[in-house]
């Protein structure tokens, strides 16, 4: 951390800084320039360490040089991190196909999708038992009785499945059945959900804040990192800007950012970061090509019946089609596409 | 729900679209012009609704003509929102200050804070007992400690007060002791911590989502009335833009919209939608100006000392000139300060 | 500036930088930390100077601490700039309030708005002869004989005008009949033009590009008042956000902050910043109580015959009553409104 | 466009809102349902008449249908558009790549840097020649003696250049040396410019604004061609938003959502778009995983030599890397890499 002095500040507005650095546990490194006092701190920042010297009326600005994340950084590990679920490895030199409709809406019809989306070649099931609405009056998920489907269709398919998770009221019921545990976009900051799963033996799957920026992204995987679950993956899923043409705006460069600045695998879910199934395959390629280490697809056999994000499911016939392409670029950059399960 | 077709579509496209409308349970009327037919869906909009239509590929898009909040619109309800909290009207004609420190940090430290804010003039008390905190190292709030000495103060001072929850799992022992509860910004869009405060006897003031719309912040509102509880507050907060120079960007035309479009009361927080106490002062006068019915405004004795947030603390003094400014401002446009408790 | 250096980095690298920095002309201070080098940089900071460094493969981060603009800066002039055009006082004690359609359409219909706006109570006029269109298919205004309609209005009224002008080309004749020349939003960086404007002898006023940050439209203004010409007057106007209930986010926090760093005068453009005439009257207020110097409204006669803006005009019934609410916020805060001409 | 008028207005205001749109030369059709009217206005939409409309107390919105653009537009033609520059063909099946330093800075070093970029693979050379620059201290170009440098590397390297024109003043002399002109993202809405270069026999480039809607860019495109010149190139080149990791956001889903909505070649400029050498190479393969017609790379021999943008500067011979994916990628969908002159 740096604290940059006003110009002209006396001797003694300095050594109050620097008293109140050491009161903070920071060593203290002074530099005298011709107009300004630039005093160096050294230990790890702090963000309240920063907000209590920005406020000092002889201090200019505080600049933090080192990253606030430790456990998610590759200073910390240098390899990536990988694991097993149900038989895929995620983080591999393979990519992941996550695949299924938004929400689980019924037994039979979630069966069906379960086996058009094993056949198109996904690795791992998605559906949605728990659906954060932004309206009250919509569809809000089958909650267990979904759980227990979507339980049912791995054992029908072989396909171990993610699913997301509300609140740190319902981790307990969902890491019982799920084999990764999702955080949506506006869980990203619900601290007291991430601090449960860093208490859980499942893989969580992170998904970025729609206004998060990478570094908060990274924060939220540290809070279940650091709470002893090292089994965590980073999932950009659009951001929110001024364009209005697709539902988000899809932030590609975070992938290959992620990937230098963390350990931890990397995916994107093409479906919701456009909003718009058309868009889901070249996007897909375009996340595979920056390096992505697997996808997040909405798939429906008939999305014009789904409840919900119809608009942005693709059928398992344009998915097959895009596994094929999303395996050719793969390949083109010395990766491969995970064997099905 | 207006559904524009392709040009060029065939009549049992058109019909196959009427036909799902009807058995969404909207009633339809077609309107064909010379290169394309509109269908008007007569009945309530629904998100699912539009997600289904959207996916047909005879549709080119689907419009939402109606808004999607019902019971906090003005619509639904014309004169203005107003309720008591322990003394002190919220919603009427007098402007209301509520402020504090941003966390509880110790007995003795927050009981000097609410004298010294009782003295400058504001009505209600503010301070934090759970803290939402970008990083797990950082300090997380007293918890119900923190509860308890902010119900000393209560005692001490006479002012009612208001502190933030962070799950629904803590609303029956935060709204055990507070006046107000607050939903902050990164838990606007927690679902289940929204339906819980639906169901309490205590009013609920939410802060606008950092990248939440203002039809998404209504939402949030609907789910708390439309749960039972009316006792419903909006807060203002700052939203995030590309401008780096404050901590967010204060969107004081917020203020007007929503007084418009609902009939709850509308606060302003010009203390995180700046990040820095040099502005607070004006954008306070400004949200008065635009029609705030309150504020609610960091205020620490010793900001320097602040375990957070003290770049954007007012001293005491400060705050205090400042409302002379505000309650002059608040006489101009014929509102008043409201009395202290 | 700072140069942070990478951990580790040998004694050679640390001395190569330094060597770069002297050849760009900055003096030098090392300050060699537990873990890393930090190496001052005195001088002036430049864009070019920083991207040079930060391609170094040693260098971790550059930061700026200096501010880049100069002569616009509080540092280089602490009183406040203030000028007379045609009788008015721009950046004085008085508010002040230019008023008009967005576009010159035709004599009668000019004529008719601006005795209606003189009435009303604004000082300045302002209409537009050139129109930036999104469209080329759209109305682009009456160019010269617009300006020649504005000319007469002034006669008529006595009142000075402001337009906008296009492109460096038409500089000169736009200077020839304004009293002052605006620079839109979609020209802030338009720095050919901005060039032309240092060398006339009118006042320009700068809108703030609408996703332009503080400090580059300070640069902006920069451009104008290094060339020679310190007449400059800069006008928040809304930026673009993800919220689409209004045009642009109008952001009110630029004006205190804009007042801070810079001794020009401070104005603030409701119409376009909101696009919706139901929220010009609160935010005007909100602007003037947050220390705004002046306001720039449109205001038509018959805003449903308005070629262009319609939508965001008021009419000058409506104008007149805001006026009255602006005059009394001013009084609170201790200013006034500028008398007519 | 649809009118979509206010519950419960009478039967004279939708005949005057009628009368109106029929006076702007829309056909009409009224859809009366149960709570409301719709009106569906038959026409060419513009901005002039929504504005016009909106503004009457009785419609409550307007929402445009179509697209405004319409010369750039698939559905005026749909076979893609290609032309050849100096032998290399644009918009066809092979990627493209433009590659140079950010700016001319001397005759030996730009003919180096030309000859480094040949070997490595690109097809036609960039460099700056007129350069906006946000502070009026930063260096500003060579201007025309740059064009006659890039002028003689052309001879010296058989390849094409293109650079940039910063006003509609210097088209002349840029489009006598160059053989490609590009617009700049700040100049997007330079619309003075825009029409001139409808007038010129090169081909344009045109970079997305760093705030511009899809639908404006493709906007500014129009500008061009409906003034006669059809060799328009679009430049996705980063947008702005929160995130400050990099310089921009490159929305590389612009890709193939402006080549479903034109027939125009798409273009990716990864160096601005992301600010930083580090991820121009994998964001170079996502564009054209998502179907780029080609990429504008900046390439410098010695990056920390560059007087500008030297941060976002290649290597040769990492360029040279790049490229050997690039083509793969390229061919894994079945396009190829353009070969070089």
């Amino acid at each position: 951390m740096i604290v940059v002095m006003n110009p002209g500040v006396s001797k003694e507005e300095i050594e109050e800084v620097e008293k109140r650095l050491k009161n903070l546990g920071f060593g203290v490194h002074r530099s005298t320039g011709e107009n300004r006092t630039i005093i160096g701190a050294i230990g790890a920042p702090k963000e309240d360490a920063r907000d209590a010297l920005q406020v000092m009326p002889s201090v200019e600005k505080v600049v933090i040089i080192s990253q606030p994340f430790k456990m998610v950084s590759r200073e910390f590990k240098q390899e990536r991190t990988s694991f097993n679920v149900g038989g895929v490895e995620i983080g591999g030199q393979g990519v992941v196909l996550m695949a299924g409709p938004c929400a689980v809406e019924g037994r039979d019809a979630y069966l069906e999708a379960a086996e058009a989306v094993k056949k198109a070649g996904a690795q791992i099931l998605r559906g949605g038992a728990y659906k954060p609405r932004t309206s009250p009056y919509s569809f809000q998920g089958l909650e267990e009785e979904g759980l227990k489907i979507m339980a049912e269709a791995r054992e029908k398919t072989g396909m171990p499945f993610i699913t997301e998770v509300l609140d740190q009221h319902s981790v307990e019921v969902v890491a019982q059945y799920a084999d990764i545990v999702q955080v949506g976009t506006r869980n990203m900051q619900n601290f007291k959900l991430l601090r449960e799963l860093g208490f859980i033996d499942r893989p969580v799957l992170v998904k970025r804040g729609m206004s998060a920026t990478i570094e908060e992204w990274l924060m939220a995987a540290e809070y279940i990192v650091s709470g002893g679950n090292s089994m965590v993956i980073l999932c950009e899923r659009g951001i929110r800007t001024f364009e209005t043409y697709t539902r988000n705006t899809l932030d590609i460069s975070a992938v290959p950012i992620a990937k230098e600045l963390s350990h931890l695998p990397v995916f994107v879910d093409p479906s919701h970061g456009t909003g718009n199934w058309r868009w889901v395959a070249p996007m897909s390629l375009a996340a595979v090509a920056a390096g992505a280490d697997g996808l997040l697809v909405e798939v429906h056999p008939r999305p014009t019946e789904a409840l919900s994000d119809g608009a942005q499911s693709l059928t398992p016939e344009k998915f097959q089609q895009m596994i094929e392409l999303v395996e050719k670029v793969a390949q083109s950059i010395d990766r491969s596409l995970q064997p099905a399960v």
